[in-house]
């Protein structure tokens, strides 16, 4: 655990002075004090975390983490796991949602195989993070060793190492992996200590019959193997996903470099317990997008104390939510910037 | 009422067809269909608005109009009515929200007078639409004549005229107006028959004391005028604002000529009351950014039929939510472009 704890060592509170900097020129602003309500406090959030009154976000990236997940032979997805490759190899000709909307916002998608289940053709814009071919069931025992939870987390925060060079000033976190509901299901469960059923949605579509097996398979993992709610690194080997662990690294790196981290949906929140879980200190780094469809999702929010920028009933994952959240968050700080103050604009202030 | 009958003549039902199509290419794109949840329903509404199965977004306008109200003097606002000019001058300098919003995406901010009390500096950026200097105190007497609501609504229906040659693929409302606010929830209270107290809040920032005081205002406006809530031109003309007006104008317009209208927050959701009111076809033109602080807004949603794509506390108005809801609604028809379909990508579909 010795990156990992180097990582976490590095993330400090957010810079107190930027947040009362923005805030008063916030206040400052040619608008009604608390008019952009979100919006402001979320600019004043993104000053805490790079400790600059004035942030700018120029170089935006969305991490978009692929893997195959045992489990899926249990009948608890409505896609099969041969999608996974195939959906990797549409990331890369740029045609799957994420491409789109990180196109729009002016984000740099990065696809990393952590553990998807083929042998992916080299590509020069595919990071190869591979832990293994997929996790093992873990309606039969751990769906990795520990190890291997533990390279999954470094390889993310590898990928965040390796991108920093061309400069991230946000990030996203995505993923992409059919069947990897079900795992994040189990370490909602597990660490917010609802039950499974409550946590459990029907992910790219079960129907009714589907989603009660769904809920038996996650509680029998969770029944057979145990996972320590207190410890995240058995939790994520138990009854966890590669993707998963690699986005909760993305997370911790980014946190540790000093980076606004823009959370996905369901299964990205799964991966921000397990960080806040090895990490209480990251919370403050992270921007919800959004309230995905996921019953789930509603669940961690709560747990992380989030409040979601928006709730368009998506649940698609890859980061697409996050898109749009960098968005909202590059419209918070360029209205902290670029907006005139009353002074400049010779406005009066507010009478009574 | 000649022109303003035309031009609801001219508003057609949506394409059914176009939608179907695009319904269709929706549930043929790279996702489990129904994933991107109100983007896509959001998609479909463009398409059938544009008759249009693959509509673009290209050109943006945001129309924001500006007035002063003689009820101001009544203590309901936190601001003075000397403000309202001084935004105009902010607007045009590019300092104020809606300029940062409407840059970031990529939208023309046309700012218009309507009837602010004052003589404006003539500016290029700036259209003379001014109906008089303010309105009338609306508590002791109506707010302007019928043929100046009339006016008003056929200035906001020329500005969208004038600005046609340029191109418009979206248009979003915003507005300026010291006061603006009680107006607003006169009309509210009068279409949809709700309490006024239940429909009027702070505006930008009374406290307690003013906010029962506006409450009062309001109930006197409209016992004073008794406006025909089945007539929206007497009801503008009596308890309404010359930009209010020219919003319910700008909406008639847009979708008179085909264009989707994203509307603002409080102010323009007054205006669309009145363009419904007029016109009840117009509704299914109609995009809801953002649900308002201001609480009679959730009721005029409510009203309309619309949901709002935001919720992050906004209150500033200008057209600052609508900027936000143009953005929103450019990715979702990007989206319909330019993913791939499962076809097209070789990724097989659902398997149960």
């Amino acid at each position: 655990m010795d990156k990992i704890s180097l990582m976490i060592d590095g993330i400090k509170p957010l810079d107190e002075r930027a947040m009362a900097e923005a805030r008063t020129r916030q206040d400052n602003l040619t608008k009604p004090q608390g008019s952009l309500g979100q919006l402001e406090s979320l600019s004043i959030q993104i000053a805490g975390i790079k400790a600059d009154p004035r942030p700018r976000i120029i170089h935006k990236i969305i991490f978009t983490l692929a893997g195959d997940h045992g489990i899926a032979r249990e009948g608890v997805s409505a896609f099969p796991s041969e999608v996974t490759p195939r959906m990797v190899y549409n990331f890369l000709r740029g045609g799957a949602g994420i491409n789109v909307l990180g196109r729009l916002v002016g984000a740099r998608v990065v696809v990393a195989d952590l553990g998807v289940a083929a042998d992916l053709e080299k590509h020069p814009d595919l990071k190869n993070k591979k832990v293994a071919k997929g996790t093992k069931n873990m309606a039969g025992g751990p769906a990795m060793s520990e190890k291997e939870a533990i390279r999954s987390i470094e390889a993310g925060m590898e990928l965040v190492e390796e991108e920093r060079a061309r400069g991230i000033d946000i990030l996203g976190t995505g993923d992409m992996g059919i069947g990897n509901t079900t795992p994040s299901s189990a370490i909602t469960a597990v660490i917010t200590g609802a039950d499974v059923a409550s946590v459990t949605g029907r992910g790219a579509g079960l129907n009714d019959e589907g989603l009660k097996q769904k809920v038996k398979v996650i509680e029998k993992a969770i029944m057979i193997n145990r996972p320590d709610p207190k410890e995240a690194i058995d939790l994520l080997s138990k009854v966890g996903g590669f993707e998963i662990g690699g986005i909760a690294g993305v997370i911790l790196a980014g946190a540790s470099y000093g980076i606004p981290v823009v959370i996905d949906g369901f299964i990205s929140g799964a991966a921000a317990l397990l960080a806040a879980s090895l990490a209480p200190q990251v919370k403050s780094y992270l921007i919800a997008s959004h309230q995905s469809v996921e019953r789930g999702h509603q669940i961690i929010l709560e747990y992380l104390g989030l409040k979601p920028l928006l709730n368009l009933n998506l649940r698609l994952g890859e980061g697409t939510g996050a898109a749009l959240g960098i968005f909202l968050t590059e419209a918070s700080v360029r209205i902290l910037n670029e907006m005139a103050t009353f002074a400049e604009a010779g406005v009066s202030g507010k009478t009574g």
